[in-house]
């Protein structure tokens, strides 16, 4: 895909500019959302200016169900627009999308908007807003089609088509009770397939598969993913049927924690930016390395300490890379499967002793293959046979230790409720150099007397 | 989600074993397909056979369709059923599914499995596995709907009513001409609001967007996010619709693409298997560690030359691990951020050269922020500012050219048609292992005389 080719940026600007009312109109309402999206999100508040112009706050409020611009900039977007038309955007946009947008603006800007928008959109917004932002509340939709158990089928298809433009999606249909308790699920194929003569509860499936309104996003996602839905049914305590989560949501909610996962093994907090300025993308990292900096002084004071021992065998210092960098790799890998395995669930079906067993068995045996070739280089390279054995053996300990604290650290920072992704690469890679340096220098002091 | 509760094993091992086939038969198509392919994967050979007795093929087709298994799995599972009792499992399951798992069976299985099958199913399955696994051919399926420009709006509704139970979505329908080129799309929805005399030209959306067969699976990911498309149209070079891709495939390859790049980072091919032996572990993890091992040694050999350096003034070792460490933790970060920014296609829009520049700056600007750090805690400890300059002087430029290393490489790559998510964390930590430590003991011995 070459993001150049979906739109005709130059044509689009040089109507609009012209005031070329009609065909701007005519070019811009023929392209898909996603890409008058992307011509907004590629343009200036000139241009933007110009749009809100020609176009209604409807056609406006279709692709800013699209918009994925950084969370700080919606406020700039929105002082810029006359506050009555932002109102009107806003109550045509999804629920769910038009909560996300209103997170990020102010206070009194939130209330402003919320007392001239039409009473009922303010309502279901406002009962949204009160949902935590990464839970199932705080994605769902309230624009969701249910029906009666006790509707007839005929009934049921125009009550369907009536609700079809305001719902989200109307290929999942949810069957409630009389008390708004979800009790069932149907397709609109299920629909469109049945008898004339059936009622709702006659087509529905009771074996309904929803989420509690407080869980975490993530479960819901695999929830999603698991059992292949394309829209899931938000429930409270008591099995009212609140919201509904789609799938295209979930597409980026997966995104959002994939890219959560990734950016904690590199250490960066904010990866997505391209058009960051130096000191910005220099900040933003500079906290995780002024951390590490510290964390790195103690592994040089531990060093320091043994100054006498590297005065007599220099030849000690070659090594310390290629211990504390093994033990750090393979605590990294470790820590990569551990973190993994958490975010899918997959440790539950587990016991955390045997995983812990299993990685420092794999990490032992790895250390040692490992530390037989180094010993053969070594022998090769200086033939010392003892600054190769305290070279090996103290990989293979360093390296053994270093995949134990990869799995474990996760696994107690879980426990914790900290999100073990936070627990990321350099921070383990850290502390496993204090860890292999003492166990190396450890190692050399002890047969210090042989060595010299 | 507490996996263990979405069925009861004990239950249903208890009502197989004891051969209750009706109580069995009941609880189990009761439960939703998902569950059905958890409880297989987590039995043995022996409730296989059970299970392979008491339903039919159709009934373990639909939960095959979401099994997920490891790909080396399915030759043995394959095996252990009579071949025509799997040739029916395979052609009642969707031919997409049905040739994922075709792809891992032996040639010789192949060609009898599609001996056996009927005429029309092999024909579709055996065309569709000529694609590539990770194209847009490789993860379509060929059961879509599609109706031509010309049919009248009632007959187009009967006919998707016809078509329903053997398509992978009804809710998405493709407009097709004469040649069954791909002119159009609509969905159901606008099918079902449509006015009873308009034609399907009348009601579909011309502007349709579509992959070509030989896309890769990554970039049509990109395109339905980005579009929220429920399922996307695959056409040749012709534009001939050849197939479609659904959204819960499309879920499986960002998973899959995630998954790839967070592996790459953290240097281990198989992150996923937990029931893996400790053998098994430690082989997929050896290979990067024995690379990487090499790589370590030419870091010592390095270090071994300064020897003399090392033996007049032991106190430089202390500082080895946090120069290496820094220049390897800032060329993660930015290593992470290039893959990031290749992967989402944001870095087509910008210029490398412009981009590369940036992250020297940010690299430059950090380092010299944690050098200055780094300065004032060596002065403070050891009062030694000549010591504190070669080390806060190392660590700025070897974080710089670490940064550097960790952006160019992956564009590199990328222009060489290579992954960048192979060039991964450990690699670059150790390339930028060696060039740290020629700059400080570069330095080092330079300023040598003034040192001791």
């Amino acid at each position: 895909m070459d993001e150049k080719e979906v739109y005709n940026k130059a044509l689009l600007d040089h109507l609009l500019l012209n005031n070329d009312i009609d065909k701007f109109r005519e070019e811009f309402l023929s392209m898909h959302t996603y890409e008058q999206s992307e011509y907004f999100e590629d343009s200036d508040n000139e241009i933007h200016q110009k749009m809100y112009h020609l176009l209604s706050p409807k056609e406006v409020a279709d692709f800013f169900d699209q918009l994925e611009i950084d969370d700080d900039e919606y406020e700039e977007i929105f002082d810029q627009m006359k506050v009555n038309y932002a109102a009107n955007i806003l109550e045509d946009m999804s629920y769910d999308n038009a909560v996300d947008i209103m997170n990020h603006l102010s206070k009194r800007k939130i209330a402003t908007l919320l007392a001239i928008m039409d009473k009922n959109d303010a309502k279901e917004i406002k009962a949204l807003m009160h949902y935590e932002e990464d839970t199932a509340g705080g994605i769902m939709t309230t624009e969701y089609i249910s029906l009666k158990t006790t509707t007839p089928v005929k009934e049921g298809l125009l009550l369907v088509k009536e609700q079809a433009p305001e719902a989200e999606t109307i290929y999942v249909i949810f069957a409630v009770n009389d008390d708004k308790q979800l009790v069932g699920v149907l397709s609109l194929r299920d629909l469109i397939v049945a008898e004339n003569d059936d009622y709702i509860e006659d087509i529905m499936s009771e074996r309904v598969v929803s989420v509690n309104v407080a869980d975490d996003q993530e479960d819901v996602a695999q929830t999603m993913r698991d059992y292949d839905f394309i829209a899931l049914p938000v429930v409270d305590y008591q099995d009212h049927l609140l919201g509904i989560i789609t799938i295209d949501d979930i597409l980026d909610v997966m995104d959002e924690e994939a890219l959560e996962d990734y950016s904690g093994l590199a250490g960066v907090s904010d990866i997505d930016s391209t058009d960051d300025s130096i000191v910005k993308t220099a900040s933003k990292r500079l906290p995780w390395l002024l951390i590490l900096t510290f964390l790195g002084m103690i592994t040089a004071t531990i060093l320091g300490s043994f100054e006498d021992t590297l005065e007599k065998v220099a030849l000690l210092a070659a090594f310390i890379p290629i211990i504390s960098g093994m033990s750090g790799n393979s605590g990294t890998q470790s820590l990569a499967v551990s973190v993994r395995n958490i975010s899918t669930g997959e440790i539950e079906n587990q016991s955390k002793f045997k995983i812990t067993l299993r990685e420092a068995g794999a990490g032992f045996l790895s250390g040692l293959v490992c530390a037989i070739v180094l010993f053969t280089i070594i022998m090769i390279l200086y033939r010392t046979p003892l600054l190769g054995l305290i070279v090996g053996g103290s990989l293979t300990i360093a390296m053994t230790v270093g995949t134990i604290m990869g799995s474990i650290i996760p696994l107690i920072m879980n426990k914790l409720k900290i999100d073990p992704a936070v627990a990321s690469g350099p921070f383990i890679t850290t502390i496993n150099d204090i860890v292999s340096m003492l166990i190396y220098f450890g190692l050399a002091t002890s047969f210090m007397s042989y060595l010299t």
